[in-house]
Formats: C-alpha cells, sequence, structure tokens
C-alpha cells in the first residue's frame, strides 16, 4: 500500500535500489511538486491598508517573573532598561522603514512609514522580524547591560500590528503609551518608596494607594519622602523614543596629493543614526522640533 | 500654546509646581484614559478560523550571508542543524499547544492543534511568539554548539500562520516541506561533492547539474564517487521531525517506612517529553505509529 | 488653478478648445491612469481558506415592520415563505456552487462547496452575489406569491459569510438553523394561538409562556386547542431545504425516419433541477439520503 | 440509531407521543443551544479600520448581456442610466452615513462617512445591505423608467469594500472613476456614432479606433460628423454624483391662534435631501462649493 502510493510519484532506477524506501530518492522535483505544492494556496494575504501608518508593540512574556528571577530594581531597572533601548535600535538598524519607536517598562513600540512597501506590507513579515530581531538582540546583548549576571532562559516578547490612517491618530498612539508609562511610574515610584522607604509590606503599600489620584500620590512623595517626582529621572518618566537623525561626524579620510603623496585629513560627513529621547512625545514640541519624522497626511 | 494642551487633561497642585512640565505629573489615569485610549480600537481581530490546525513556519532572514560568515559546512552543517532542533524544542515547550514540528535547512514548522484556544487562536500571538522564542532560543543556545566560535550578530527569522482545514491538508503540508527537503539536499550534495571532490568551480557544478532529474543525481554520485544518496545521514535528507512523546523515565524516590527511617527507591514515572525523528514522513507508516498527534476530523 | 491642475494630465489640442472644461476629452487613457489608478491597491484581498464550505445566510433588514405593513399572516404567512424559497431558488439557479441552501422565517443561508473556485473565493463576491440575486428576484417574484397586494417599498437583507473546515460543523450549522426554526415556530404557534383563539392580549400571551419549556408549550396547544404540533404544517416546522437532484423527466423529441418522415417520440432525459424539501436535516437519515450533497472531509 | 442521537439531547413528554418524529418538539432551547450553537464562533470578525472612508462598489453582472435583452440604446441609455441614480438614491435614503455616491454605465460606489459606526463598520454589512437595497429598488423601480417594456429576469450587482484613509485618497478614488467614464464614454460615443451614422460594422468601428487618442477621437467626432463631444450630455460625459443637501422648503403649518381658532400659515422649512450632479468632481472647484461634504484628515 505504502509502495504503490509513493511509486505514484517516485521513479525507481536500477543501480541502487535497496528496499522499498530507497526510491524515494529518486523522487523527481516537478511530480513531487504537482502533488503536495497545492498546500500553498492555504496561505491568505495579509496587506496592510496603503497610506496607514503600520505600528507594531512588542510586549514581554511573563516579565514580571522575568524581572524576579533576574533580581531586577525596583521601580525601574536602568540595565533592563538599557537593554530593551539597545535592542529595539537593532530592530530600527536592520529592518526597513521605520521611522520612529517608543519604549517603556517591557513594551516597545515601532512605527513603519505610511508608505512604506517593505514586504509587499504584510503583518505577519513586519511583526514577526521586529519579535525575531528584538529577541535575538536581546539575548545577544544582554551581558554589555548585565554584566557578570547570567541570562537564566531565553526570554519571550509578543507582537501586534495596528494600523493609523493619520498623523493625528498616531502622535495619540504613542501618547497613549507615555501617558501609560508616566501613570505607571508615578504609581511605582511611590508604591516603592513607601516599601523601601516607610518599610510597608507590598500590601499596606496598595492599600495605601488604593482611590489616590495624581495628585495625591506626587503629594505623598513631596511631603513624607522630600521627592519631587518632577525631578526623578527622565528615563523613567517619559520612557525611550528613538528616530533618525542627521549628525555631523568628523572622519579622517585618505586623500592623493599632486606630488603621488598621500595626506590625512578630517572631513566632516553627514550621517543618519538612530538618536534617543526622554522628552515628552505628547505635546507638539517634539513634533515641532523634529518635523521630518511624519509624512504628511494629505498624501 | 503646549500648556494649553496640557491642561485640557492636566490638573496642576500647589505644592510643587515649578514649570509647565510639572504639571504633567498630575495626570489622572482617568482622564488620560478618555483622550488617548480610543486608539485601542484601531486594532483588528485576527482570530484563526476555527477546527483548523494552525502552523507557524519560520524562515532564516538573509540565512546565506549568515551561514558564510559563520563559516557553516557545506552541504549540512550538523552544529546549525542541532541548534535550530534545540531552538524549536525550546518553542515546543514553552508555548502551547504545539503537536508536532518539521524543520530542515534554516526553516522550521510549528503545528498548534486544531482545537487549540490559545490567546483565543490571534494569529499575531502565534507567529510572534514562535518567532521571538526560538530568535532568542537561538542566541542562547548558540555555544552549546558552535562553542569557542562566536555569533556575530544576532540573527533574525521571519513567520507567518497558514491554517488547514483537514488531516489530509495537514499531512501534504509537511510532506511539502520536507519533498522540499529531499529535492535540496539531494541537489546540494551533489553540488558540493562535485565542488568539493572533483574541483569543479560553483558555476561549472551549476551547469553540471543544470536538466538533471533527481535519478541523474544519484547517478552522479553513486557512479563517479561511490556514494549511495541512500545512505547519507537521515537528518539531512529527512529533516527533523519533533513530536511529544510519554516515555518512562526511572526517578529515585525518598519514601518513609513504618519504622520512620527513610529509604529511597528506584520508582517509573511516565512523563511526556520532546522526542526527535530524522524519519520519513510522507508515508502512513510514521502517522500509523504515532496516531496520538493528530486529532479526528470528523471534529 | 483648476486649470493648472487639470493641465498636469490633460493635454489641450487647437481645432475644438472653446472653454477651459473643453480640455477635458484630450485626457488619455495613460495618463490618467498612472494619475489615479494608485488606488486600486487599497483594495484588500479576502479569499476564504481553502477546503472550507463558504456559507452565506441572509436576515431580512427590519421585516418585523416589512409583514406588519404588507399584512403577513400570524404566525406563518405561505406567500413570504413561497416567496423566500422561490428567491433562494433563483439564488441557487443563477449563481455556481451551491449545494444546499436552508431557509426559515426571513433568513436563508446558502453553502457553496468547499473546493469551489468561483471568483478565486472572494467573500465579497459570494456574499454581495447572494444578496444582490436574491433581492432582485424577492421583488422579481412578488406578485407572483401576493398577487393583487402590492408591494410598498423594496425590501433590504443583509448577509454574512461563514466557513466551516468539516462536514460536521457545517451539519451543525444547518442543525443550529433548523433548531432556531423550531424554537420560535413552537412559540410563535402557541403564542398566536393564545391572541387569535382565546383572545388574549400580545402582552398576557407573554406573560403566560415567560419561562415555559418546549413540553409546556405544547401541553398547552394539545390539553387547550387540542392541537398536536407534530401535526402542523411541515414547512413550518421544518423549514425548507433545497437540493440539487437529478430527476428523469419526459421530454418530447422530434426524430428523422429513414423514410425522410419526421416522428414525435417521448424520450426520458436526467436533468439536474432544485428540488425542495421541508423534513429534518438535524439526523443523520436525510445525508444518508442523499450522500451526494456534501464533498469528504478527507480532501 | 436516530432516536438515540436526538435523545441526548431532547426530552419526550407523554400526552402526546405519536412516533420518533415527534419527541422533537419537546426540545428544549437550552439544550439544543449548548450542542450547536458554537458554530456561532466561526463567524470572524470583518470590522473595517477607524478613520477610513468606507467606499462600496456595486457592478452589473453580466449587464453587458442584460443591456442586449432589455434593447439598451447605445452608447447610452438614458432610462437605464435614470433607474441606476434612482436605486442609489434608494440606498443613500435607507442605509446610514452615506455622504456621497458616484455613478456611470452599470457601476456605483457608495462612500460613508469615515466616523461612520453603523453596524460596528463590519464590512459584511455594508457591501450586503447596498447590494441588496440597490437590486431591490431597481427592479422595484424599473417601470417609471422603462414603462411598458417589462423586466425580463432578475439582475444582479457584486459589490466590494475598499478604504481609503485620506481625503486625498478618496478624492483621487472618485476621480479614478469618473475618468473611467470619460475614458468609455468617448470611446464608445464615437465607435457607435462610426456604425450608426457611417454605416461601420462594429469590427470596422473597432479598428479604426485601435491605438488613437482621445485627440483623435474628438477630431473623428469633430472632423467627420460635426459634433463637438464637449456638447454631448453631462450625465453621459461626468456620471451622476449624489449628494445631501440641505434645500429650504415651504410647507404649510396649521397654528393656533389666541381666540382658539386655526390658521394654516406657510413656513420655510430646512430639508436634508439627495441631489444629483453631472459634473466634474476631478477638479477642487467642487469640493469647494460642498465643503461639508468630507470630514477633516486631521481627526
Amino acid at each position: 500500500m505504502l509502495l504503490l502510493h509513493i511509486n505514484r510519484y517516485h521513479r525507481g532506477i536500477k543501480t541502487c535500489v535497496i528496499g522499498p524506501l530507497a526510491r524515494l530518492f529518486t523522487c523527481t522535483p516537478t511530480m513531487a511538486k504537482s502533488k503536495f505544492e497545492y498546500v500553498r494556496n492555504f496561505e491568505v494575504d495579509d496587506t496592510c491598508l496603503r497610506n496607514c501608518y503600520i505600528v507594531v508593540r512588542l510586549d514581554g512574556r511573563n516579565f514580571h517573573k522575568f524581572a524576579e528571577q533576574h533580581k531586577f530594581t525596583k521601580p525601574n531597572d536602568n540595565r533592563a532598561l538599557g537593554l530593551m533601548a539597545r535592542s529595539a535600535r537593532s530592530v530600527m538598524e536592520e529592518l526597513d522603514d521605520i521611522i520612529i519607536a517608543y519604549g517603556q517598562s517591557d513594551e516597545f513600540s515601532f512605527v513603519f512609514k505610511r508608505t512604506s512597501t517593505w514586504f509587499k506590507r504584510r503583518a505577519s513579515k513586519f511583526m514577526t522580524h521586529v519579535a525575531s530581531q528584538f529577541s535575538s538582540s536581546y539575548v545577544f546583548y544582554w551581558k554589555d547591560f548585565f554584566r557578570a549576571q547570567p541570562l537564566i532562559y531565553p526570554p519571550g516578547f509578543d507582537g501586534r500590528v495596528v494600523l493609523y490612517p493619520s498623523n493625528r491618530n498616531l502622535k495619540d498612539y504613542l501618547s497613549w503609551r507615555q501617558a501609560d508609562c508616566h501613570i505607571n511610574n508615578l504609581y511605582n515610584t511611590v508604591f516603592w518608596t513607601l516599601v523601601q522607604k516607610s518599610g510597608l509590606t507590598t500590601i499596606q503599600a496598595e492599600d495605601r494607594l488604593k482611590g489616590t489620584l495624581a495628585a495625591d500620590k506626587n503629594e505623598i512623595l513631596f511631603s513624607e519622602f522630600d521627592i519631587n517626582y518632577n525631578n526623578e529621572p527622565a528615563i523613567h518618566r517619559k520612557g525611550t523614543t528613538l528616530i533618525w537623525e542627521k549628525r555631523d561626524e568628523a572622519v579622517t579620510k585618505q586623500i592623493s596629493l599632486a606630488n603621488d603623496e598621500k595626506k590625512e585629513v578630517l572631513v566632516t560627513r553627514s550621517r543618519k543614526s538612530v538618536q534617543s529621547y526622554h522628552c515628552d512625545i505628547i505635546g507638539e514640541q517634539f513634533w515641532l522640533q523634529h518635523p521630518d519624522v511624519l509624512e504628511d497626511d494629505d498624501c
């Protein structure tokens, strides 16, 4: 039965037939093709709508546990934040058409330009390339940030694609993430200050903060611990924004002189590279200062 | 202007206002929510059709160049194949509901059971989790296979999701990938044998093989190099199939005796673990021997 | 301004230019194409997964009001049911690959064969063709069922596409709709009997039936009105199932005799036509009696 | 076997059981639900991306043949164009959120406002409602345009949904359709003039026009037939654009006077209604004159 089946698309040759299975190697590409290739047609198109920003957001998988096991400091671990940003830069440099990325905590969002035609705008390509490059970079650059402290197991990040048709929508998306950063970081800052400086248990700290508004939390920090939240590190309060910028850089170049001698000269070259910001991106100021990041709506 | 904008959703408090930006910390969650949260609604549903196998296939990004730069042996590098399989096992163990995985060269396919409800069957979750876990594992386990040879840069893998409604379709998908493995490996084996043993250039080898059928290639190997392709390593000819299997394993267990003494006994425990095969999965034999891998069509 | 704009893609010719707008006729296809044709790329692919049954279900829009305004009899109007079935037959005859249709009340479901490649399996083509053909037929055949009673306004039906990967899923879908027919018709039969024969108001009838099970409703019909629900017309209890069947039909054919005379003979010809059933399709009997309706799962 | 199957989810009652099938009526809603209702989950979400215009375009099915059979005049049949526009108006009036519609020949496009939340923006609802309402209207209003000439069979229209993220994209879409109208109508006008006035066969006319540009076609009309294409009816050259407009209308209203008498007065009321245009919509003029049709990009 098996043999008959195989014979439908394999041809035996005489020189080296040993047993039934030996015939498999005589399978010809064309024949195999006609039989199984139809399964390709089950793949469905997932092209992203044109003229929309393509946003891929990654989130750490079970990062609460991952942070515990790798002894992340509370409420923020600068090594971990640095590694996230380093991995995000790797994604921006390796993949095409990313114009801005924003990250905080264990998440990072990558925005592809609205006119991108990278991989024919297939959503699966965008999100898996980002998830893959970010994850391999996270492990690859781990030791640059955590030094001797070993990575215990390979971490995971999930991703999703969201489309935004207008500049307003895209800015509001980024504002949403930065507002989330603010809300979480203010909460975490007060929470861990209460635990670490006042000796409250985590349950007591949670109770203390139940129902408090931002103003209340700020008041606790200010009056009880003499902390002005506004003076906390910008990277914690604002997260990390990565964009491409042209910067002049001095490079040494060898030039040939008339008398056949060579001479080294210092020349200034303009080069695009990924720059990092920890500033407000909710207001208009950031966008006015970097007018080239977004394309026009009227396109 | 900026201030007015900010004031629309932030409230200042008196105690610690220093400048315009200080007001940001008084942002209340509720207010921020109402303004930006609408962007969540741009996310669209990508639920996979019920009662279909969900296949995620990963492919190495620019792996031709990656293989060159990391000096992979030709036509097959057992370290690289071992690392692929190790990373695939990590994916099977970390994620839910994968019943079988098949890999060859720089690709690996993962099959989720047709009744899976993992992450509500959202396609993006399946493909990004697989791409991420595989990629971080690849870097994490690199040194177990390549020893002292360093990984030069973090590699990337892209992924896609394909659905298969019937057992026949799914088996044909796996057969398609194994037929692809066969065709490529036969070609590569002859090609590199011509280059490495006959001293042909790669262009000469390519010319020599142009238009040849499987039988011709086999004949070259057999008559010119005394190689019976069929005796080549199964891992190269058939690729790697991973499934879950219950195996009995002996574990030492401490038991308390009546006289309050403790004693160590050897007990046999049945445990599911990922097992690796390098056999034919095109014919029915493999499926008859492992009847629990696939669910019934009539469900 | 307008002129400048137009000139960007129109060329004027001298012979007949009268005013600015006259230049429009010199628009060349190629130029117009290059400028606007890009909008075609915003259309996204909606191909239905292969090897799945494609079900299109139509539902009447605001048919409660439509029934009131056209004085449909309660609980069932045989003219309306006949018109629904007639329109459904028109859909089956005009469109390709429909193997079975099932309808009740103001809804009708159409099942396309799982291997259909009609319009490349584009979901939008399936659902709009069905919605359109059904709707135009409903108005076209109205007078065949409602005679002198005029149609007051053109009715609307909405549609949706659902895919079913297995025969079990498809049969369960049809069973779901027939179970729905049963539940609604039993309720409506008792409800309108209470109103029409016992003089209850609709609110009183509703109260009377609140919380009753099927058995209770049947008991009311039997003990109070001497009605055995089971003897109610099958079309009301089971809805309408349409399938294709080969039937022999006698046709008169003229044949030429040897002596050059012509003679009319009666010949039997096998012809496929749409047949209507009002029977149970939840049990296996219907499917055993019509084994050709569904294709095999193992394809 | 059937009975056993049925009994799994039906309960028999004693009073009126006659035969096996009688038991069906005792089916309780809850039980039936648990068994088949799962099939609802196979329906997938087809929500349209927010903040995009939703365009539904209908095309006549086999309208070449339909036009032949119903003796449409060439190159344009004003009765048919009138019926198309009448049906389109019915669609605009019956469905929600359509801001503009454009039609020519046997096609009509309907644009829903970008912020529409009608039927939760489900694509299937938009396209089937439009296809259904248009088709039933086409048959319903047939006699208003074709008088005694009967409709021979119910026609069909297919539909599709396309999303446009910006005002520029939407206007370019409408321009694309109007450019198509222009190109086709110019061709058809010359073609049928050659056939009807010069006595060319259709094949000769086709040959004559092969490779001609717009200017050439216009020249033929002008020099051979003394026809200035620009003076052809606007409805043929520009198609039909429908928008909502507020118009003042005088209505008689009864008012009560102080002395309890009633008096009829003429009041002016502003009422939105569908207005029809046959003008250029490619240039900016139309949009400047009707600034309320489109919403702003920055939303």
